[in-house]
């Protein structure tokens, strides 16, 4: 594979990440993680200062799956469907065989009355592996520029 | 044409899509469709439940340049300008020598006044061909999230 | 270089100048651009029409330069983030060594209370070129639809 197959690869890596989550497939979203990965949402003031405290952190990918089942099962929220718009991607290879991505993007809700309104802006920054030809999301950290979230946080980011 | 240049030029084509619109330039977007094509939009509630009233629905592109003339000539509207952004796209290769595209965007207007705002957000499915070597939209489902539209569907989407 | 591997470079460019902005390194964001360069921020209306009076004109990079030490030294301005969702691009080559580019975005801004909103939508228009293999902007025009600004135009859009 070379670099330039591998970025393509990683781009669409990212544009199925958001389509998973927009399409309600969040069993199929968790597969596109590695075993041994993590997720965090984080408000990026809170990164930039350093900060330690995230909104959510998955340490691995049983954490990851957890918060689905608590969402199909236990969670009560505001019904909505979630609409990502991810801008162009930067993709940078690593040195230890990782590829980093980062992407802003806004993420859309629409209401059961069909109104639609911005609720969050920010940016993803991922690091990605490949195991037997596929990218896989080893550690995606998504940076909230939006603290004051006008709801739950019911579905992933 | 290799897959990977196949890809990149569907990617332009909906880049090239958009633009269009935005530069009201819509009999150059009819150029876009292959004669043979079909043009849907639809709020995607409606498509999730498999109710087929669309809001609008053109199957052939002579019923989709009447849609351009009637907007030209006859219809009334808001005055407004379109602004398109497109996120990342999926492109994937379909059995038949077509192509799948999914991409999902957030569609603004600014009235007269210069005041920008959301008109609506959703998500481009369509499938594409290359005839001559150059990519055109066969069929074209866009799927609305918003379905209270604050104005007319005057130009496309 | 191959043309595939120059237009990958150049949405690279593209999104590599909105993340510059949004992390606020901005005398990073000057290096992108071309010793001979120029930026221009105008309503897309007045584009439109001829009008030649822009929101903001540097004609080299030394009145970018300028620009952004004025910025962090004397301008007074709301306290905010930028957020850029950049959209898919259309990369053109030109005739004379240059390539164009066109891409739609949204640009957000988070206020001290983490609350999020659309500052502007428009399009960039660029012209690029290639020094040492590396991408530059010689000519950025940005045009932006929401000619009624809610804030003062303080970080470069």
């Amino acid at each position: 594979m070379t670099d330039a197959e591998a970025k393509a690869a990683l781009a669409e890596l990212l544009a199925e990440y958001a389509e998973r989550i927009d399409d309600d497939r969040l069993e199929d979203w968790l597969e596109l993680f590695a075993s041994e990965c993590s997720y965090c949402v984080t408000p990026r003031e809170n990164h930039d200062l350093g900060l330690p405290q995230p909104l959510i952190l998955c340490e691995n990918r049983a954490m990851l799956a957890d918060r689905v089942v608590a969402y199909r099962n236990a969670n009560i929220y505001n019904i909505h469907r979630d609409r990502h718009v991810v801008g162009l991607p930067l993709v940078r290879k690593g040195e230890d065989g990782a590829w980093s991505l980062a992407a802003s993007f806004a993420l859309y809700q629409t209401d059961s009355e069909g109104r639609t309104s911005l609720f969050v802006a920010g940016q993803y920054r991922a690091a990605a592996i490949f195991a037997a030809g596929r990218p896989l999301v080893r550690d995606m950290l998504v940076l909230l520029d939006t603290a004051a979230i006008p709801a739950l946080l019911a579905t992933p980011v």
